[in-house]
């Protein structure tokens, strides 16, 4: 007879040396003892949530914390992309200092990639460094942002500018909390599952289109295969280059694009798993362009993209602002612009385009 | 023949696996061509330094970082330990995007250490780490602060609250540069000098005490060997314990005390050489309570403090507000306050001590 589900099923392991965790993927996991075993010893805890998931999942957290810690604090930030920048930032530290908390105090982030990576940043920081767990509750943050260790901050001339590498103890995925979920968010997170396909596992892609409609009814069996599988993916990139020298950066497939998009619109207008999405688009429609992929295979992964939910069409900021807006991208190196692309079905790699080809894909994808 | 202290007499050698790091000390090394050979290939380097030391030395790096780069940008942030907050660390990321800097550029911090504190906090978040070379400018920068990869800039609640781990590339001790600096730095660069011989050398403490005019009249051979020492030292302490989980906090002698008295009168009314100083004289005072070491010697490295011209009495805040504030230091662990203190000469400790202890010393030692 198989495990039931309530028991964690599924672990995935990020093999980093000493710096190695656990992803946990189950339901039940919140309110389950075992999972919050065997954490760094602490007088303290400190949850930081949102002001969305907080009312729905804080207590639930709380109540299996209390008895790892003699004191669990708690501090809900405002929710959205928008207020990923160092006010917010600044309510963490205010939070640890006023209630004390020492150098060796647990942060738990309990929310969607917003709260992982600002939570994720502020432990890298405080004291030079505490440890921390991701408690991730969107689809987003359970298959991408919360594993892997890269924490931000926004700055106003570029997403996730202002951050560190930084890995936390463990990664708890609860499938129960992608309950709540709206259908907006289900589908940004949709993105980075659709996104190991093209760049890595083309198997997995066959699965997504043959069971997108499973996972929009958000059927648990379908989840935790999409969430198990997007994490291995996850976790033997990272394991191969922690800090981005280079294999890590396929998994920004999309992102050069998407970033422009959230910049360009301000942060919070767009999802971020919306402008990745759409973002997929243009790389696609790039890789096409420089004569990597088919035409076929564009659309194949394209018309997935739009069977998620999720948008196909880029807003018409003008090639020069995307332009301007890619040439501060991470990955942009004296101001040449590189971008994530397609080098064949299931492979991806890191190239240069002519600005032209650029704006061709521009014109095609934009309205 | 011995060689000219133009050529780079002295290195010093960070032993940190893969994080290893040169300390180069001498006189004319801003000039000398080969003092910035070998460091990692850019396209653009940005010079952090304040409206104090940049007017005098920043021509003299950026003609020599030049040839090395294609473009080597500035920003100059204002002077004084109470800037060494956000919104200023914040001027070093501005600067950064404003000029399209990548994830190679390499920062050099020109400056105390502040500007080093800061610039190597930048480096480590700026896209999640960028290169830095530490090039500092004040005795107390050249012997502490630009050694060992403690980054961090200060929360109105705790001084050093919120920073990184992160080693510089290589640190440029120039010499020349100590000629143009107050008679109240360099006093307040000795006490971190002197603060090597109790806890570490007994040697070395007694050639300060020999040698401690030839210092107050910045004669270079006695800066040499003083900073080298000093660096030489802190090299086999950080060497042995990068992350601060034991042996490291011997650094920190006098710190504890010294920080309450920088954060009670707010930051920049006291230098922080100038509380490290009397926090030392109270750490002794301390020791001398706990029956560790005898008054004789107390009193030996008390008299060495204040022929340094620094002070020995500390500003009346009251004992609560200075047990208040000691509480929040990053030593403390549940509340406990642990005190850096003199095990018997040349050899440091850690531990706790009874709050009316700590009043004892604090009603002898403020005034």
């Amino acid at each position: 007879m198989p495990a039931p589900l309530s028991v964690p099923s599924d672990q995935v392991r990020i093999a980093l040396g000493d710096r190695s965790y656990d992803i946990r993927i189950g339901t039940g996991l919140l309110a389950a003892a075992d999972t919050w075993q065997g954490l760094p010893a602490a007088a303290s805890a400190l949850i930081v949530t949102n002001t969305t998931v907080g009312p729905l999942y804080a207590a639930r957290l709380r109540a299996s914390l209390l008895p790892h810690y003699k004191a669990v604090f708690e501090v809900v930030l405002p929710d959205g992309e928008a207020h990923k920048d160092w006010p917010t930032l600044n309510l963490i530290f205010d939070a640890l200092l006023r209630h004390g908390c020492d150098r060796k105090t647990v942060l738990f982030a309990l929310g969607g990639g917003v709260v992982g990576d600002m939570t994720g940043f502020a432990a890298a920081s405080y004291m030079r460094g505490v440890p921390f767990v991701q408690v991730p509750t969107t689809l987003l943050a359970q298959v991408d942002s919360s594993v892997g260790g890269k924490t931000a901050i926004n700055h106003p001339l570029g997403k996730n500018m202002i951050g560190a590498f930084y890995q936390p103890e463990r990664v708890v995925c609860d499938l129960d909390t992608l309950a709540t979920l709206p259908a907006r968010e289900l589908s940004a997170g949709l993105a980075e599952v659709i996104k190991y396909g093209p760049i890595y596992d083309m198997d997995f892609l066959a699965w997504i289109e043959a069971n997108i409609e499973r996972l929009l009814r958000r059927e648990p069996d379908a989840l935790a295969h999409a969430v198990r599988r997007s994490c291995e993916i996850k976790a033997e990139v990272v394991g191969q280059d922690e800090r981005e020298a280079g294999l890590r950066a396929i998994l920004n497939f999309g992102h050069t694009f998407g970033h422009a998009i959230e910049s360009g619109l301000g942060y919070g207008e767009w999802l971020h798993g919306e402008a990745v999405g759409c973002g997929m688009v243009m790389a696609l429609q790039l890789s096409r362009r420089l004569r990597l992929v088919d035409a076929a295979f564009a659309d194949r992964v394209t018309r997935l993209i739009e069977r998620a939910g999720l948008p196909t069409v880029g807003p018409a900021l003008g090639a020069d602002r995307y332009l301007e807006l890619m040439r501060v991208d991470k990955k942009a190196e004296g101001g040449q612009i590189r971008f994530i692309v397609i080098e064949s079905p299931g492979q991806a790699g890191l190239r240069s385009a002519a600005d032209d080809v650029v704006r061709g894909v521009l014109a095609d994808c934009t309205r």
